[in-house]
């Protein structure tokens, strides 16, 4: 078995510690989490510390904490040489600290709490600075995800951004439709098969052939009508910014 | 059986086309198309015709053609006082020609040639002048869907804007994220689990419950290093507005 400490109690690590539970290959030994976090599932509340210094020997050390916690948490791990890896999209694995072979496992989904994932149709884009603790991470990774990719820094980087965009700023836009239908009494589930639709279709067609709407026509008549009918400012900038977009990616085909 | 005529040969004739089809209570009996379209479906090719003065009598004549042509096409159907309606989310009922009884059909859902989609978990909305006229389309709604819902043509307008925030412009962030993996030699695979599970989580969430990400937290550094990678400008603008809409919506909660 593979000993994994997790270093945090949020929803990622909350996500690791139930798929690892199910892993015959990886055993989570130990979870740190600052307040001692009773809620925690899938571990033995025995198994939760919180100080360091209670930190076991361990194969492998998962930070899952807040970007901006990872360099100081990484500095107290009060052991030399083994592998810590980070759990961010967004920061570099330079921001381990280097008493430590570093890493990074990090698995690209958007998680909720109480919400349960199949991670087994999780990407997990792996990092490391050597081959032994690559293949490591991989066995790891493999245990409870069928994707797993080579991502460095700078790829893992662009990922984040990309991710942002498709997931993030995506749901904005669901609740932005929300809120229209909200303002005119109209049930959102009427927008749900096309939600729904619109995600599905990228899964054969690529996103440039599968674009429709005005703008894609360039139908000036409609988008003006629309920017006529939003009040709301912040919405009329959207849709204004996203329209020139996709119309300026119409001249570049 | 229920008569009716299709104007027009697009994405959203042919997929009608292809309904009725299968309906045991609607016949199409007649399809116009201005040149005769043999690529048409589902539809005997001598019941495909050209010009307006072949157009037979028939319970309910569907205009599906380009938005700007709706009022000079239902103007030279050579009929009167008979069910004429159109299928755009963004035209009035008012643009129909008077001389018959108008109504809309508007299927909400977003159609690509040669996909098949599954048209029973299609919204259609349904307005008529008249309460007689509106049963007839609401039978021929529910001849090929399960979800009709009456949305007169005010209601119809913000709803066609709600779809164009949380499809085209949905599809268009996926072009983004698309274009920020190619020039980064990422697989856009990584990213389709992300883009599955962000619109199947709103399903049983609503999209403010559902937001995640660096604007959700208000985690400007993270925002900072996105708008420092981001060298394309409308790219950052569109990165800018969005992040800036998220972190108001999470001060007005």
């Amino acid at each position: 078995m593979i000993s994994v400490v997790i270093i945090g109690s949020g929803n990622v690590a909350q996500h690791l510690i139930s798929a690892f539970a199910k892993s015959d290959t990886v055993e989570v030994i130990q979870v740190f989490s600052r307040t001692v976090d009773t809620s925690i599932k899938n571990i033995d509340s025995s198994k939760i510390i919180s100080a360091f210094y209670q930190l076991k020997a361990a194969d492998l050390y998962i930070i899952s904490v807040t970007d901006k916690a990872i360099a100081e948490v990484s500095a107290q791990i009060p052991f030399e040489n083994q592998l810590v890896v980070h759990t961010s999209g967004s920061v570099a694995i330079s921001a381990l600290n280097s008493k430590n072979r570093r890493g990074v496992f990090y698995p690209l989904q958007t998680f909720t709490k109480n919400k349960p994932v199949d991670f087994g149709e999780i990407p997990i884009c792996l990092e490391a600075e050597n081959e032994k603790d690559y293949q490591l991470l991989e066995t790891v990774g493999k245990s409870i995800s069928d994707k797993i990719f080579p991502i460095n820094s700078e790829q893992r980087k662009a990922l984040h951004v990309a991710a942002v965009f498709v997931c993030n700023f995506v749901n904005h836009l669901y609740e932005i439709g929300n809120e229209i239908c909200k303002e005119n009494e109209i049930p959102f589930e009427i927008l749900q098969p096309l939600i729904q639709e619109t995600a599905a279709k990228i899964m054969t067609l690529s996103p440039t052939e599968a674009q429709t709407g005005p703008a894609k026509r360039n139908d000036t008549q409609t988008i003006n009508t629309h920017l006529n009918f939003l009040s709301n400012e912040t919405q009329k900038e959207i849709y204004k910014i996203l329209t020139k977009s996709i119309i300026d990616n119409g001249k570049k085909l």
